[in-house]
């Protein structure tokens, strides 16, 4: 069944699909709880100075209203602290583009109200104005997860991250999946100690590795007055990947190919993180790394791998940083992504370290409709279907029905009576996999797939649930 | 816990208040599905156009761009059908303000995928601009459920609508609800039946009835030209109240009073729907109602009542109409309301027959979250801390944690190492119930409740949901 979208970018599902969305995000949900994450929800709008200060303007949604006569939107200062970090002159109201900048804000308002590591997850639309394409939509879910310290966030918790994001792709009816990780640390303390200055510039060339190739970052980093040398090492960097000890062995010896110690403190600490986190992920994903030295499309759950050449483009990101793939899918996009950012929570007087990742929920959901339209066509909207023999028949009917709701069963009555033929024919159109018939004296349900029918008793009958 | 808010009318909840009105969506949820709703979500964005059919014009957000340079928004057409209805000048985008509107245009665009009649809930964040006040909010969750037919919807389903309605205000915390139920065609009937022409405005008025009082609402009424006499007959008809073969009755003696013959098509058409609705609901509660003839604040469940004075005010509705009321608190509003509306939804060849209700969430999780702030609190994020005794000891930690995660059981590690009270009175503060003990060889868990502390087997062990 093909998805629905009459206004361009905003897409809607249909009852089984959105049955099926849903299913995922409980799914979601109580994997994030079973880790102690909190959940929240944030106002869709935000004050624009707060959006400006790390969204791209031009996909910012802004509010308005049909008439200036119609009640002004009042932004008030939160009792204890200002809610503008850097005051802009743009005032009014826009839609959230992601949840990470309102969440910074959240925990910058409610510190007093928070227990401090504050994990919380959050599932929420956002809205963003871009040219919509397939997998990129102007209204989408977001599924985020964030951990904010108060001090000290150990890199322990990176690790931690990983491996919930790994169990929660698990979840997901997709091809296998790879993630990548990384840390900015080792980038920038490698480029660094080769001489190249304009860091930020470079991460956001590399960045397009798996996208445009290594030829044309060549060309484009030599644009930016890199020297030959330089690029070659910034590129030759980003070809690393493997395990968390192949990959240090690599840096090691591009470190020697290229003529420089890798002893900067700033190289040294991106090592020992991405040795600590590569260690703990690899330890407690041993079952799937142990079998798959490579990625490897026998594995039915997800797999994890360093890989030097991400690099994420946005600034915030201080250290570890991870990207999700779908294997053989890699055009479409990061399916998840997120990493650590050490100076993107700040209450103005201290910074809080965080770390967060996302999953683009919606994107994924787009995924499986388009390839496996069958997989929400499975779900009923009903268990037991009730025949209706006429229409003076209403009442003992949906007395039947609140029997069966009461045990948990989900129960319908047809809504006319006609022959029983047409009847059983809409409870199968419904998904129903049983149908009742009200008798003189007693009831009896019709198993639609086995085609057994017996007489029940209504305060016993339990559904089969391997039919 | 006081609410948070740093843009007014946009409330934000704590943690603890989110997880609580997640657990009421859960449990409404639950209760829909087990009546064979299906679940949808419409885009949170219309065309203006739709959305000015039916809303308030000061009330909706409109939707803009930063710059001009960004790429348009388009509005096309679904293939089979156009969405404008009533195609008007203004074009551009806006915010849902109700969940009715966008219903209705997504049943007329997917008809050809849904199976009628057609069962929806939708739980979604809806956007008003209007004047924040306590209980009325700019950004809040409307929860609607509506049964959309293709030809004709038996009376029957009024009275269905009526005890799910009365079935999921069971769910919420609060004091007990009395669910008023009229229907528009006795009002309507009844007025012409008197010489009233203006029908519909006057229908405006006697809704204001509980609120302004019978004396204004009089005044009200003689300043729109209606005869004293006539005046006197909507104002009784809006007095009467009762069970159903009461208000029969009491609508009988009226119309002899005001010297009618109380024979005329829709009065009579519309008393036999009123009946019929009653009679149903009436049985199928009738363990309340019977224990309860007039409001009685013993009850612990929501109690019915037929009364005449619920006009709504929209124009839309045209049969049984619902409002729900928390008792003794009348002044906070109706936390639910809705009717039968048999023209509304339309493809253009035809009307199909709806009714609906929705429930005001926001509205009530801000009346418990004012009332009863501890409520929120009485939640924890999980269930079992497990206490940190060396840093080099996070993996082992982990690893049990992953353990007790595995069986369902919310499990976290504290965040850093210190003197084992502190870490008890982090896991108090986070509502853990048990702590567990790493030690060289055995694990013990500590139930804070009852103090007592036992070495387990981390395979078998169960909280214990009694304590």
């Amino acid at each position: 069944m093909a998805k629905h979208t009459s206004v361009s970018g905003f897409p809607e599902w249909t009852p089984a699909q959105r049955r099926f969305e849903l299913s995922i995000i409980d799914r979601l949900r109580e994997r994030f709880e079973l880790y102690a994450f909190e959940p929240i929800e944030t106002r869709a709008i935000e004050p624009l100075s707060v959006l400006l200060q790390k969204g791209d303007d031009k996909e910012i949604y802004t509010l308005g209203r049909l008439h200036d006569a119609a009640p002004k939107d009042i932004v008030t200062s939160s009792e204890e602290k200002p809610i503008d970090q850097a005051p802009t002159k743009i005032d009014g109201l826009g839609l959230h583009f992601d949840l990470t900048v309102p969440f910074s804000r959240y925990v910058q308002e409610l510190k007093h109200l928070l227990t401090f590591p504050f994990k919380r997850y959050q599932i929420q639309k956002v809205w963003r104005g871009e040219r919509p394409q397939e997998g990129r939509y102007r209204e989408f879910y977001q599924c985020d997860m964030d951990i904010v310290a108060l001090e000290n966030l150990p890199i322990f918790y990176d690790a931690e991250m990983a491996l919930l994001l790994l169990d929660a792709l698990s979840i997901l009816p997709i091809p296998p999946v790879v993630l990548f990780i990384n840390n900015r640390k080792v980038l920038q303390g490698f480029y660094q100690e080769v001489g190249i200055v304009d860091i930020a510039a470079v991460l956001r060339v590399v960045d397009k590795m798996a996208k445009i190739g290594a030829e044309k970052v060549k060309v484009q980093l030599t644009a930016m007055n890199l020297t030959e040398s330089q690029a070659d090492a910034a590129i030759g960097l980003a070809g690393i990947r493997g395990n968390g000890s192949s990959v240090i062995f690599a840096i090691q010896q591009l470190a020697h190919t290229c003529g420089i110690q890798g002893d900067s403190e700033l190289l040294q600490q991106g090592l020992r993180e991405l040795r600590e986190v590569s260690q703990v992920v690899e330890a407690a994903w041993s079952d799937l790394v142990s079998s798959c030295d490579a990625i490897c499309l026998e594995c039915s759950r997800p797999i994890v791998e360093l890989n030097l050449s991400i690099a994420r483009g946005l600034d915030y990101y201080t250290g570890t940083v991870y990207e999700g793939y779908i294997i053989g899918e890699e055009s479409f996009g990061a399916i998840c992504s997120g990493g650590r950012y050490d100076n993107l929570v700040n209450d103005g007087r201290q910074a809080m370290p965080g770390l967060g990742v996302s999953i683009g929920l919606t994107r994924l959901m787009g995924y499986i409709f388009n390839r496996q339209p069958q997989i929400a066509e499975q779900s009923a909207s009903v268990d037991v279907f009730i025949i209706l023999n006429e229409d003076s028949a209403r009442f003992k009917s949906f007395q039947v029905a609140q029997i069966l709701r009461s045990r948990k069963i989900r129960a319908d009555v047809c809504h006319r009576p006609m022959a029983f033929g047409k009847q059983i024919k809409i409870a199968e159109k419904r998904g129903a996999r049983y149908v009742c018939f009200l008798n003189e004296n007693t009831i009896e349900i019709k198993n639609l797939t086995t085609g057994v029918q017996e007489v029940v008793d209504l305060d016993q009958w339990q559904p089969d649930l391997h039919t």
